[in-house]
């Protein structure tokens, strides 16, 4: 038995009868069960300074001492609702102004530790596989041309926009010899959706490497995926994670047309119930789709058979957990020429891709490359149903406060 | 003896008389030395695979093998500048739109090479010390007010502006119960300032902890700039990373008196020639400020002695290195009321900071935190002249392609 004084959040506080009380005080370190003569005087989840006396537990399970209060003095009352007061609401939007509040709740807390966790994992495993981080721009011009909604930007009475993607600048690291690079960062969307799974801010790694190819580059990523399912205990059988199922474009307009949905039509894009008809044909939660047609691509992928015959087909791969694309990726044109054919397929300005072009001519590995969307594998892996429950300050359509 | 074919980029060919010629094939696993038979039918700093016979080498220092050529096919020519032009020119303005090429170089590839490992380093070292890296979010609203100048978004129609600081969500966080919180990430500045030292984008690492003060924060920033200038190398004597000297604004005015420059009057900001003379008069390189005006600090940094008496000294730290200010941190306002009174005296709207308060009312423990510029530290620690020589795609007043 001895004296001691600490500093935390007083919460769970339980009256036994009138003369004694219970609560939890959350330190940094750990959680103590405190015992109260009376009610604490102190608004409950107000952080508090304890000090009393601790001594062995005589009948708590959760804890092995507890805390015989003789002192409660309170640094920084709460005048707010309490997570128990927010325990009883659904994960909505109206959770956001309380997001702070939210956070406390130990399954809140949990999935947001599984997921800032889970990007250093990721990013020790890129490390590992001799990858460096680098940093490519927020702020871009003329590079964000395309057929994506884009952020503007005021700059210095400019227009700059907010990037869509790292790959163009990854190329440029690539053609500066950095032969494997990538970058965990927030890319920014523009478009108008209200989807569950969408944000207009949103957490990806982006790869390139240079001098490898797509298989190569679905080995690594099955290695990321596979470790952030092990590091979140997502809970999926195996049998999911072995060896993922390799589907091609043409595969998937076959398969769809035997399910009771309107099917792929060939040059048509995939919708998310495509992808659920192929992983129930399947039986599987994880497939790869492969062998797009090059017209969904950017304009800087690679075509499969490239540059003669079928140039429709892109050397390209993208994995679908249920109905939802968590990676995108592919093998890059390295041709100048090949390039200005792939921009005028897409209706690009070539003069906006003038630095990109100067890149290539100035000899470009072979490259492959991919995006994964780590919000959206965090929803997957731990089995939410919302892209913002892993988000504590999201941004999508007329949202961009606190 | 025995044939290989590799691929990489071929560059600093030599000529011996017209039969012979050398040059260096740098592959993304290691450097080989080529002899070739008549010169290399290849623009220099081409992408090529080469087939030919390993030997030992027979002259070469620097390589103990030598790959001797029988054939040579271009992958992707260059027909840009090469590297060995792009030498002759001293680093300034025109190297950026060639900054892929000049990354070739060995000296470019090092100083970036340390800073992106420096970066995994520090993310190493926070983890370490039981801090967990979150994410807040780049595009945000009216908490952005103030007297810094910030980038407009058009957020669907609406102003929005690129983030000053994540520490407002630190603090957010915090009250989460996530008590130890850092981040690595891009902050925007929009002011117009054509320094060495400055750009409209740049990375940033911030910290926020609860439960505990000042000093600890400091020692904590001494242990990250100690590593990092360990991790680059630095040319610095020992004795200027031992017990950095800690001097209060009151004794800076006293010191800068005897100097030959406008002394710091009372009151007055700390220019660059005031920190210069500050460490000269030390003898010192780095040294921390503490105890600044509060009006120079942010609305939501404490007084050293509140909320009584004296409430116009802030309880703050600022580290030095010769003229540039690295660091800036200090203790933070937990007190709603005394929040109302700081943004007042910043002239501030406190609707702009509603939701700040509401976390305030919500119940926040003891805080400190501080922000360290990264490209700032590198520029240092690699003994440059200009911060744009450690980021790649640089954003200053008017420069924001490619």
């Amino acid at each position: 038995m001895h004296q001691v004084t600490l500093t935390g959040r007083l919460f769970g506080v339980r009256a036994m009868g009138k003369r004694l009380a219970f609560a939890t005080l959350r330190c940094p370190d750990k959680e103590y069960l405190c015992v109260f003569q009376g009610r604490p005087e102190a608004p409950e989840e107000s952080i508090v300074r304890i000090t009393g006396q601790v001594k062995p537990s005589e009948k708590s399970k959760k804890f092995a001492e507890e805390l015989h209060v003789s002192l409660v003095e309170v640094i920084s009352a709460n005048s707010s609702i309490s997570t128990a007061q927010l325990k009883q609401v659904a994960y909505n939007k109206d959770i956001l102004p309380n997001q702070h509040i939210y956070m406390r709740l130990p399954e809140t807390r949990d999935r947001l530790l599984k997921k800032w966790t889970a990007i250093k994992a990721i990013r020790d495993l890129m490390a590992a596989e001799s990858y460096v981080e680098v940093q490519s721009p927020r702020i871009v011009g003329r590079m964000t041309d395309g057929p994506t909604m884009k952020f503007k930007v005021d700059f210095f009475g400019r227009d700059a926009y907010l990037t869509l993607s790292n790959l163009l600048f990854h190329t440029a690291f690539t053609a500066g010899d950095f032969s494997s690079v990538f970058e965990i960062s927030p890319l920014f969307r523009a478009d108008i959706n209200h989807s569950s799974q969408h944000l207009s801010e949103f957490l990806i790694l982006e790869a390139t490497s240079a001098y490898r190819g797509r298989e190569e580059m679905m080995e690594l990523s099955n290695r990321v995926v596979r470790m952030v399912c092990g590091h979140t205990d997502a809970q999926l059988a195996d049998k999911h994670l072995a060896d993922i199922p390799v589907v091609t474009y043409e595969e998937m307009c076959a398969i769809t047309e035997k399910y009771d949905c309107s099917p792929l039509v060939r040059g048509g894009r995939i919708k998310r119930y495509h992808a659920e008809a192929v992983g129930r044909h399947l039986g599987r939660k994880l497939f790869w789709a492969v062998d797009l047609p090059a017209k969904h691509k950017a304009f800087f992928s690679s075509t499969r058979y490239e540059p003669t015959a079928d140039a429709h087909v892109a050397n390209d791969f993208r994995l679908y957990w249920d109905e939802v694309d968590l990676i995108d990726g592919g093998e890059r044109v390295t041709d100048p020429a090949r390039l200005l054919e792939r921009l005028a397929e897409q209706s690009l300005d070539p003069q906006h891709f003038a630095y990109y072009l100067d890149v290539l001519k100035s000899g470009v590995p072979p490259l492959v490359g991919f995006g994964m969307g780590i919000d959206r594998l965090m929803v997957k892996c731990l089995n939410l149903s919302n892209v913002r429950q892993v988000v504590p300050f999201p941004r999508f359509v007329g949202h961009f406060e606190p």
